[in-house]
């Protein structure tokens, strides 16, 4: 059976493993520029620090959303950034982020969403 | 070299395409249902309606993060759930959904989040 992807929305996903840590008031901000440069559309954010260490953040995006999860006492952080249509080009946000971390390892994961018949 | 992968965090995507969608008031019902069968604890959502139509939620959990983006217009919505930590299972999530829809078809994608070193 031939199989017909539609392509409905792009998720790509990042592990990124940092020779330097970035405290959250530094990545937070590295994150609003990676969607500033990449010419994403805030519409919300949400943001929890958990004891003893750790942070979550989703943004709310017009193409739809990115999420951080922080594991500062492994050096780690995963991004996730989804997007729906032609335009939205997730892989630019991780560019940013590639550029201007002090990365020790990072692995990149792109999953095509849609409707498979 | 070997790999040793330390599994920092759980994603699983799914791509769902129903035979019969479901508006969002139903939606969101099975997504909290959902969120509540698998023990999940919700600390904070955000959701945006997009004209003519398409909706995404996103919930912060404790655990990390579920995010929803339906194409009405596909009878079409992607999940996605992401879990910190060895005790919750982002695919009891997915199993509930899966139970109480009426799909056509259906992707399930597991998504290790680490370190590979």
């Amino acid at each position: 059976m031939n199989k017909v992807y539609s392509n409905l929305g792009k998720l790509v996903t990042v592990d990124f493993l940092l020779n330097k840590w970035l405290e959250w008031t530094e990545l937070s901000l590295l994150c609003e520029e990676a969607l500033d440069f990449s010419k994403m559309t805030v519409l919300n954010k949400q943001y929890h620090y958990f004891k003893p260490q750790g942070e979550t953040c989703v943004w709310l995006l017009s193409e739809s959303h990115m999420a951080v999860h922080t594991y500062p006492e492994n050096k780690f952080f995963a991004l996730d950034v989804f997007t729906c249509g032609e335009e939205a080009n997730p892989n630019k946000v991780v560019q940013h982020f590639i550029k201007n971390l002090d990365i020790r390892y990072y692995n990149v994961n792109n999953i095509m969403r849609g409707i498979q018949t």
